[in-house]
C-alpha cells in the first residue's frame, strides 16, 4: 500500500506542516553562528563545531558555507558527513580496540581521523593496532574540572600514554571538554571556568613538551566556555554544538536569551484538560525527549516553553507534564487557562529544555522563514553503526 | 563514498555487535506476550496490542502469529502498519480535523480504522467530515482517572458528543486509559485501580445506552491494569504495549521482576571515572533515553540496572549519571567499584526504566536467544508523518 506519497504533503506553511514537527528558524541559527564566529575572530585558533546536535550536514553547511574541521560524538555521525564531504573529523568519545576498524576503514577512504583516549591500556592497544596508518592520528583526552572522562593534567599517566602514543608516531596533542560549565551562573561564572578549562589543558600540552613529546593540537570548548572565555593563550582550537540553536538549559545559566533559540517543536490544541485548566497538545515526550534540564535551574520550563505559531514566547506557559504523545500546557503557577483563547486546532512552538535530546526525536527540521513559511526539510539522522 | 556495507557486519553473537544496540531477549518476549495470552484468556474480551512500545511489525507478528488489531500512537504508526498487513487499527490519541486526511487515506486503502475524541466541537466536525466513510468509526474517550484526557463517565458532554457521532453512524463506543495505574504499588492496589478503570468506563457505556446510542466497544487498558485486573464485565476489549518487553517502572510497581524485562541495552566499557570509583561506558543518555521514571519510585534505577553480557542483573550496579554518549556506572551506594573486574572492553547489558523510552532511541532490535546469539535484526521506526 503506497501511502506515503499521498501521506506527506510538502507543506509551505508552518499553519499547514502535519504536527508535531521539528522546526529550525533560519535567522537565529544564523545569528548564532554569527555570534560564536564573532566572539573567536580575535583569537587566533580553529574552530571544529561539534555535530552531535545537529547531526545533519545541512546544518554545518550554514555554519560552514560548505565543509570544515568537525567534531562528532559517534562513528555514525562521522560516517554520515564523511559520505557529505566532510573531510577532517574528530571522534570525540574515548575509543576501544573495538571500534578501530570502522575509524581505519574512514581513513583508508582519505578522511583525516582524530580519535581519543585517556588510558595507558588503551594507548599499547590503539599504538599495536594503527602504528603507520599516516589517516589516524590520536589526542589524550584531558579532565579539566571532573565532570567526565580525561587524564588529570599533573598525572603520571599523562606521560606514560603520550610516550607510547609518540614513539608510535600517533601523538598529536591535547583535548578537554569543561561539562562542569553547564552548572555555572551567568558570564563571569563562565568565564571564569573557561579559564579553568584552559589553564589545565595548557599545562597538560606543556608537560608533554617539557618530557620532549610532540603537542601539536590544544583543543577545548563547550557552548559556555566557547561563548564566554576570554582569553585563549596557548590554546589552538575551540569545540561547541549547542550554540547553533541555544536551548532553556542554556538560557538558564545566561548564555543566550529564550529569544535567541532556533530550535521548537510545533504542535498542535487537541483537548483540554478542564479540571486543571489545561490544554492537550500532540507534543508528549516522544516529540520533546523526557529531558528536564531545567528542573535543577533557577526557573523549571516543565517540558518547555510555549511559543505561539509564530515563534512569540506566550508570558508564563509551560508544557507542565508530557505523556508520550501528549502534553499538557499550563501557566507555571497553575492559574488556570483562558481555553476560548486556544480553540483546538491551534498551532503552538514548544522552546526544548536540550537541543541535543529534543532534535533527537526527530527525523527532519523544517527550515522556516520570518514569515512560519518552511524554505527547505533538512534530514537528520540517529542511532549507530 | 560507500562505507556503509564494510561497516556495518552482521554480527553473529553479542560479544561481536557493535554498541551501543538495543537487544531484546526472545525467550523473555514470548514469556511476557504469554503472560498477558494466559491472564486474559478467561476473559471473553479482545486483545488489541499497542505497537507505541514496539513500533515494530515483527515484534507485532511475534505477539499475533500474523496480523491482528492493534493500537497505535501516531499516525506513522497506522501508515506503517497497514503497509505491514496489519488491517484493523486504532489510533488511541484525540484527532483533530487537520488529521482526518491521512486517517482517510488509510480507510480508503483498506483499513478499518477507529479514532477517538472528548470534545463536542470535535465530535460535529468529524461528523461533518466523515459521515458516510464506512472504513472510520469514532470512540469516545472517557477520563477514568484524572490521568490526561476523556469526559467523565457522568458529564453531559458525554451524551452530547455521543449522540452527534451516532447520527453521522460513526459511533462504535467508549474507550480508556488508567495512566495512574502507573502511581500504584503492588497488585492489590492495580488491581483496585483496574476496577476502577472499568467501572467508569462501563458507566459511561451503560450512559450512551440508556439514551438509545450504541456501544458495541469498551475498551480499556495499560499494563499494569492488564495483568492484574480480577473482573471484565461489561468490558469487551483491552489494551496494552509495555508488557511485551516491561521495565524497571514495571518492576518498580510490583508488576513484572527485573529478571522478565526483556529489553536492554548493549554497551562496552570505555575508561574509568576512578576518583569516583565509576565505570565509564559508551551508553549516554541519547542510547537509554532521558526517562527517570524510577526517580520518584522506592528504589531509584538511575539511568539503568546493569547486567553482564549474558543478560543476568549485576548486584547493585547501576547508570549513575549519564551525558549524551558516556554512561557513568557505579554502586547504588556509591562504594567505589573493583575496576579488575572490568577491563576496558568489556560488554554490559542494561536494563531500562521506560521501555518505550529507550526503544525509541534505536534504530533496531538485536533478537537475541539465550546464549547471546542475535538469531534477527528487527528494524524499528520512529517519527511522525
Amino acid at each position: 500500500m503506497p501511502f506515503k506519497d499521498d501521506m506527506t504533503p510538502s507543506p509551505q506553511s508552518l499553519l499547514q506542516a502535519p504536527t508535531p514537527a521539528l522546526v529550525l528558524d533560519e535567522a537565529r541559527l544564523t545569528a548564532n553562528i554569527r555570534r560564536m564566529e564573532d566572539h573567536l575572530a580575535p583569537f587566533d585558533v580553529v574552530f571544529r563545531p561539534h555535530v552531535k546536535t545537529a547531526k545533519s550536514p545541512d546544518v554545518l553547511r550554514t555554519v560552514f558555507g560548505g565543509t570544515g574541521p568537525i567534531t562528532v560524538s559517534t562513528l555514525l555521525e562521522a560516517q554520515m558527513f564523511a559520505e557529505a564531504g566532510f573531510d577532517d573529523i574528530l571522534y570525540a568519545v574515548g575509543i576501544v580496540p573495538a571500534k578501530l576498524d570502522a575509524v581505519r576503514t574512514l581513513a583508508d577512504a582519505g578522511v583525516r581521523m582524530q580519535i581519543i583516549l585517556d588510558e595507558a591500556d588503551v594507548a599499547h592497544a590503539v599504538a599495536d593496532t594503527i602504528a603507520g596508518n599516516s589517516g589516524i592520528t590520536v589526542l589524550i583526552e584531558v579532565d579539566c574540572d571532573g565532570h567526565r572522562s580525561g587524564v588529570a593534567p599533573e598525572a603520571d599517566d599523562l606521560l606514560v600514554i603520550g610516550r607510547t602514543l609518540a614513539d608510535a608516531g600517533l601523538l598529536c596533542g591535547v583535548l578537554t571538554h569543561a561539562g562542569e560549565s553547564y552548572s555555572c551562573q551567568g558570564a563571569d561564572a563562565i568565564a571564569a571556568h573557561a579559564e579553568i578549562e584552559r589553564a589545565g589543558l595548557v599545562r597538560a600540552a606543556e608537560r608533554l613538551r617539557a618530557a620532549g613529546l610532540p603537542c601539536p593540537v590544544v583543543s577545548m570548548g563547550s557552548t559556555p566556555t566557547a561563548l564566554f572565555v576570554q582569553a585563549l593563550d596557548g590554546i589552538t582550537e575551540v569545540r561547541a554544538g549547542v550554540y547553533m540553536f541555544q536551548d532553556l538549559v542554556m538560557a538558564g545559566i545566561g548564555v543566550c536569551q529564550p529569544e535567541e533559540i532556533a530550535l521548537s517543536v510545533l504542535a498542535t490544541v487537541i483537548g483540554y484538560q478542564k479540571a486543571q485548566g489545561r490544554l492537550v497538545i500532540d507534543a508528549g515526550w516522544m516529540a520533546m525527549s523526557r529531558d528536564r534540564g531545567t528542573a535543577a535551574q533557577r526557573v523549571d520550563q516543565g517540558y518547555g516553553l510555549v511559543c505561539d505559531a509564530g515563534g512569540t514566547i506566550i508570558g508564563d506557559l509551560i508544557v507542565t507534564g508530557a505523556n508520550q504523545e501528549h502534553g499538557l500546557v499550563g501557566h507555571r503557577d497553575g492559574t488556570p487557562l483562558d481555553f476560548s483563547a486556544y480553540p483546538i486546532g491551534t498551532r503552538l512552538r514548544i522552546l526544548p529544555n536540550h537541543a541535543c535530546a529534543t532534535a533527537a526525536q526527530h527525523p527532519a527540521y523544517l527550515l522556516s522563514n520570518r514569515d512560519g513559511m518552511v524554505r527547505a526539510r533538512w534530514p537528520r539522522f540517529s542511532g549507530w553503526m
